[in-house]
């Protein structure tokens, strides 16, 4: 048996949505599920008894900025992430491809791996499937990402089919590169928008010995329409056994639907990002916690909400903070935000195990303002 | 029985170190007490339970700056300063005159009061004993001060004099505006750096009924001799059943030769400032926690600190999250700095208690590095 594996619960009959066990060294968790983003070996702002206490499973960390700052080996002589910055549930760490391919004209892209310069200092680097293995393997996450490119869009189909099999054969340099029987190794499907070359890397992947996929390249621009579209059409060339995770993806109306077609898991800087700049996510959209509105309202962000922040504070005490820039002010709503984002993922999960997901997504985005 | 009181428990046999408690609405608190300073209604960058778990018992707020924003109007609507920022222990409000004197150039004294100009905007302004008393019943803190000024250093005599009889003038009419049972006032006693005036103050304000009394104009930027010299030339004045709280002072050297000198409670924002530069304090002075020395050393802040963050957390860790600039830096060190003066107060006391004060100063003394 692999140290990480899933295992599909049920199926609900009514659409591609599924309930599973991710089983990890570090515990077993439920999908669908959502992993706050902690890119620098801390999910901003918060501890982790603070992520304890909203539920929080797998979470995820960045291995190009840990690669560049403090470094992986540093990592490594700490005892790993877990103990680095003390998080003891599960832990993933992406591959490093998609910041780097964000880098844009900071780098450059060969067969062997990529060349680029790091944004801290200008000084020139290098990952490549082999290097992304090892960091990973050196950071000691549970779970880890092969080395993409993630294509951007739009793109051309010349350069997106090209890309996609590059990825496949770096996703194969990743898999021999692995040494570590107590992680697994995710591959990403990639194919741009175009249907038969997410096929093809879809096959291409789930032949090879992967604990789980990733689909990588959506949500970078294109409209949603097209997003679900070219999702279903990759997830139905997935095995039903293995873990899907949408790479990035993280507000409720994303997630529902791709969880409708069958994806298990999702990242986003967005709940934690937004939270910073004053915004609360609410079930029905969002709420400017810093608007002069609420300088008086002594009511809890959301009255429903049983996160410590609606528990203990108001809306007049959180503008405060705000307007007075106090970190307090970041922290609530930091906590806030991804409560209601694990929350969320929870009530799918209950409306699959009880039969009635086809209901609970149409509810939920009759009452969604985008 | 007034709703403030001190209660003396004990004095030590060779000093001028006493042991008390002080009684709130909101408890009942130890001294000699280190207070965390919480300037616009929050300790910065912590929640009330994390004060908690320090054992913190009074904090302090700060009336210019509640004044100013978010009002404290507002503050008395959502129910008091306890209630709109969930700290439900002890809570002290100064009168906003020290904030106001350090505005120089920007305000302007009168018999009558003060006008200032707001640094947030540079409106007009005005407070006085009245006002002042006013705005902190609407903050509702448990303890309030008298409207004073802090006379700067140096002072030229005649300037002292006037000056500190006017404070007496003020603290008159503070009491005289109050009018709520559940807070207690205190009285500030100034006079500068002239042993007569300090004496002049003491008596004329501690023939008033205050609660307990403040002593201002010292850490002012005098010689620390010359401030060891002054404060004890006023505590000696100073009713033995009174609490006797040395405003804005709060490093362990200065702490424990007041508490030497009959000082029962100690604010400072030294602690938690310097904690978001990055520096730790230790029994010894200061660690600069973002040293690079500290890079790859995977031993906590302080071996013998039972802190959440020395239980926790690395100094190589905490040295990574100031480099990234990370929030959770600020409010590692911030813990670790407001529980180790509360720990020094707490161990105060537990000499006091065990007759060895003494000796725990000259130890403490002998390996303090400046």
């Amino acid at each position: 048996m692999q140290s990480v594996y899933y295992e599909l619960i049920k199926e609900c009959p009514r659409s591609g949505a599924r309930l599973g066990k991710l089983h990890t060294p570090h515990g077993v968790f439920d999908t669908p599920m959502f992993m706050p983003v902690g890119t620098q070996a801390t999910v901003k702002t918060l501890s982790p008894e603070e992520l304890y206490a909203m539920n929080s499973q797998v979470i995820l960390s960045n291995t190009y900025h840990l690669f560049l700052r403090p470094g992986s080996e540093l990592v490594r002589r700490a005892g790993g992430l877990h103990k680095f910055m003390n998080y003891q549930r599960g832990m993933l760490t992406d591959s490093g491809g998609y910041q780097v391919f964000s880098l844009g004209a900071m780098r450059k892209i060969t067969e062997e791996g990529v060349t680029f310069r790091s944004h801290l200092d200008g000084s020139k680097k290098f990952l490549n499937p082999e290097i992304a293995t090892k960091v990973q393997e050196d950071l000691g996450a549970d779970i880890i990402m092969a080395f993409d490119e993630c294509i951007p869009y739009p793109a051309d189909r010349d350069y997106a089919k090209a890309s996609t099999e590059r990825t496949t054969r770096w996703a194969q340099r990743c898999l021999a590169a692995k040494t570590r029987e107590d992680q697994g190794l995710f591959g990403i499907v990639q194919g741009g928008m175009y249907p038969d070359l997410r096929k093809y890397s879809a096959d291409s992947l789930t032949s090879l010995d992967f604990a789980g996929f990733g689909i990588g390249g959506l949500s970078v621009g294109e409209p949603k329409p097209l997003m679900y579209d070219i999702l279903g059409q990759t997830t139905e060339h997935m095995p039903k056994d293995k873990a899907r995770y949408l790479m990035g993806v993280g507000t409720p109306d994303c997630m529902v639907e791709a969880v409708n077609l069958g994806v298990d898991m999702f990242d986003c800087v967005y709940p934690t990002r937004v939270a910073r700049n004053g915004t609360a996510m609410m079930s029905w959209g969002r709420l400017v916690a810093r608007n002069a509105a609420y300088a008086e309202d002594f009511s809890p962000l959301d009255p429903n909400c049983d996160c410590y922040t609606c528990r203990n504070f108001s809306r007049a005490y959180i503008r405060h903070l705000f307007k007075a820039q106090e970190i307090l002010a970041l922290r609530l709503l930091t906590i806030h935000n991804l409560h209601f984002l694990l929350k969320f993922a929870q009530n799918m999960r209950n409306a699959i195990r009880e039969d009635r997901f086809p209901e609970f997504r149409e509810q939920f985005l009759a009452q969604w303002q985008e």
